[in-house]
């Protein structure tokens, strides 16, 4: 009779297994889809025929229906509700348990979600990016606005749909840091305004100023791709794994788990624009090349949160590729490159140069200190868009209003206004803010990196950048969705998120360049 | 009383509307999937990472395998059924009959093939293309032997359960000229081998040659592509709805209405290379695009088979593009592209070396005279394989046989023997012979075109092509498959498929170019 116990609990475990082989199973079927949809985004932006924007809208509505079909399929309903008594279900935080949570956490958002719905939004995601290239071209915000207005319509749709506890922003927000509150985030932001308004203003007071012009000059476009590619090389981007193409916005697509493909635009005037980028790119690339192939589609293969995939891009970009140490080894090696333009310029020179702190009007383009406050103003708007505070008819006054107030400065167009940046184009509400959490995040990583390692700057100087990528492997990029984004910071760290670790490194940084006191 | 005769008839031919329209709608989104799978085919080719091909294996497969269980739906059976007997399908030429009647040959063939069967070989084709690369760079055919292998193995049950009256190849080459037979291919590919052995050896015996080197020098590669893209352009290929890329092996993909790629080959030693591959793949482009838009996705709106594709892409490259007419309007453009080569070439010097007669070892390099006998090899090869009478171990030797016996010559290497072509190694077994099929529908459109048209190489040397364009796409693109391919020669040019035409062509452009009597 005792046996009866063990056999019915082997045997429920045994189901369970077969049931979490079929959610995982399910689940990569998903993500073919997700990784073929991907492709045709990038193909998208990279090189489809002007003409062949209808029908790839077309196929984007139908791939988008396939896979909102397949994810809110009620046996996953079903599958989930016999894991959750399992043992494979018991720690969130194992592969197994991660999985199923993540999964369930997911389903649950999806289900909420009319098909009708999410196929207009995809499709209205793909004419939006078209209308929004030849709106920008013609500086004209009035061939996008009413397709914003649907757009803003149909998010609202969409944020009553999943429901929310505090604002409808939140069921937005989620989509891209889970677990976050607009409150919070709100907060965060107005806090790190608090510390950055008087660091801006000691470096506008102060009399030392970059030279600027002395980096000025040209540099061939397959010349600037060549050194593109060489510091991403080193920085450890896998070209066996990715690519490196053209857009007018940059950006990094994963589709596949050995497919991770990197875009950025090129300046014949200027190095900054493009390299900076390809950096950026390259460490969301390097994100996903980190994730664990074999459980590619699976939560635990996945990233945690934009908010952290961001933390990856912002700290090679800005707290390695704009460090005095990566330029101590790639300096003469540039010099080497564009012999004509930086031959005569003095490390110090470029160093500051590519650190100019100054206020401007393109967010890309930005630098570290007062990138914070380009985020402040998109998140504030499109909080206000969302919560109708805001009219579309009046945005672009807006959007010069608020750059006037937090920057001092005004855009002549709305080509560089609020027609800047591809996001809303393509529905993307709620995305904007992970790009400063991705700051604290990134300058809260590397101070607990640097501790570690005791002096990466060292390392940095001899070309030495594998060990940090080994690192935010192990420590991130190999944990997937184990743990939600405030959970695995204050794993890695010992700290809750905060910008205490962004404002020591900016001051850090700052103080000596600028000869502030 | 005698309303109900009209109205029982009204209230079928609007159920068959609807059904009608539902097989619409099924057809349109099979083609979605395929547009999807062509995409993935294309940039497989094109742009992936050299890592990626494994997952790209699994997304084809998955999409094979989608594609499959959709075309196979037991709905669609219902559905042709329903409407046999409606007024719909009362006439096979007309929209909605031909519409029907091919869905319904689509539908019988696909159903009979096991799905099993399908992904494998939908995954061993993705495979197979890769190691072909590998194993032609290496010049090691052992390595690309096992698959070899395994794919004929699949292609024999493939044409198990599909079925055929004569023998296992009219399955398989059914596929790619629906209707074909094998005996009657065989019949016409021996037919104008017993015409074209004689001309040969005219041509062999005459003391006149062209000067090949006088062609030989250093052509750019960015110069060969503005070169080619202007000549595609010129006869019509629109690139508002296509692209232009390079690989290694020239091809051309529709991948939606307005969406059509092709890809060449560039050689800096060489022009003829690259540019007769771009006419060629635009002539398939031109068909692609000539396609009603409006149908796409349906019968009407589909190729009708590869012959006359072929004849397409083989009238623009040689009837046309190697004509004296095509070259007294682009010439002096080639010479002002590339004075340093061309400047002191004669014209009539050019021409006579672009149409050098000579046996060669590359199909897509050889002649318009010998090309089908380069074809021939390979469709009594692969009709051999099928067969099982040619072991796959023996088949270098075999391929080295056939080129000495019919061609006189023998390639030092198995790259440029056996290794040549990527057809094989993709699965395509039944496609080579459509490419003679398509040299002589070729020359009896080029005929029948030149017949109404009274002067057509005066319009090429105006640099009037579009015309010829036109008549084209009224008579063939547009048609989509109304007509079986056979009927549609037979409708345009009055007369059956026969090598009549393409004779007199050769014998009417070769007899004085090598002053033959």
């Amino acid at each position: 009779m005792y046996f009866l116990p063990r056999l019915v609990l082997n045997m429920k475990n045994e189901f369970a297994h077969n049931t979490y082989d079929r959610l995982c199973a399910h689940a990569r079927e998903v993500a073919i889809l997700y990784s073929v949809q991907s492709l045709l985004g990038w193909d998208e932006r990279t090189k489809l025929p002007p003409a062949g924007g209808e029908y790839r809208a077309e196929q984007m509505s139908y791939l988008a229906g396939l896979i909102h079909q397949k994810q809110t399929a009620p046996e996953i309903g079903e599958w989930l509700n016999e894991l959750a008594e399992s043992d494979l279900a018991a720690d969130p935080h194992n592969d197994t348990g991660a999985d199923i949570v993540n999964i369930k956490r997911d389903y649950d958002r999806k289900a909420k979600l009319p098909q009708a719905l999410v196929e207009e939004l995809a499709k209205l995601s793909v004419l939006g990016q078209q209308l929004w290239v030849e709106a920008r071209k013609a500086n004209d915000f009035g061939r996008f606005r009413p397709l914003l207005e649907r757009t803003i319509d149909l998010k609202r749709q969409e944020a009553a749909a999943i429901g929310y506890d505090g604002q409808p922003y939140d069921a937005l927000l989620d989509e891209f840091e889970p677990g976050a509150k607009t409150t919070e985030v709100a907060q965060a932001l107005t806090g790190l305004r608090g510390q950055l308004v008087p660091l801006v203003a000691a470096i506008a007071a102060s009399s030392r100023r970059p030279n600027r012009q002395a980096l000025q000059g040209h540099y061939p476009i397959e010349k600037q791709e060549e050194f593109g590619r060489r510091c991403a090389s080193a920085i450890g981007f896998n070209f066996q794994q990715g690519r490196l193409d053209t857009t007018n916005h940059p950006f990094c697509a994963g589709m596949g788990p050995c497919d991770v493909r990197l875009t950025t635009r090129y300046d014949e005037q200027s190095l900054a624009g493009s390299l900076f980028s390809t950096l950026h790119e390259a460490g969301h690339g390097i994100y996903d090349q980190g994730l664990r192939e074999e459980r590619y589609g699976l939560p635990t293969g996945e990233a945690v949160s934009l908010g952290i995939h961001e933390s990856q891009s912002r700290m090679w970009e800005n707290l390695v590729g704009r460090s005095r140490a990566f330029w101590e080894f790639f300096y003469p090696i540039a010099q080497q490159t564009f012999p004509e333009t930086l031959g005569g310029v003095a490390p110090d020179d470029f160093y500051f140069a590519i650190n100019d702190v100054r206020p401007s009007l393109i967010r890309t383009e930005s630098d570290e200190v007062t990138y914070n406050l380009h985020i402040l103003i998109r998140f504030e708007l499109e909080l206000a868009l969302i919560n109708d505070e805001l009219k579309v008819v009046d945005l672009p006054e807006a959007w010069h209003a608020k750059y006037r107030e937090y920057l001092g400065i005004q855009s002549p167009t709305d080509s560089d206004g609020v027609l800047q940046d591809v996001h809303w184009s393509s529905g993307a509400f709620g995305y904007f803010p992970t790009y400063s959490l991705g700051n604290l995040y990134a300058a809260q990583f590397f101070e607990k990196a640097q501790q570690e390692f005791g002096d990466l700057p060292a390392m940095f100087a001899r070309g030495e950048f594998l060990p940090l990528r080994e690192w935010l492997r192990t420590n991130i990029h190999s944990q997937g969705r184990r743990y939600p984004a405030a959970e695995l910071g204050q794993l890695v760290t010992g700290s809750p998120l905060s910008h205490d670790a962004l404002m020591r490194h900016l001051r850090g940084k700052f103080t000596p360049l600028y000869d502030l006191h």
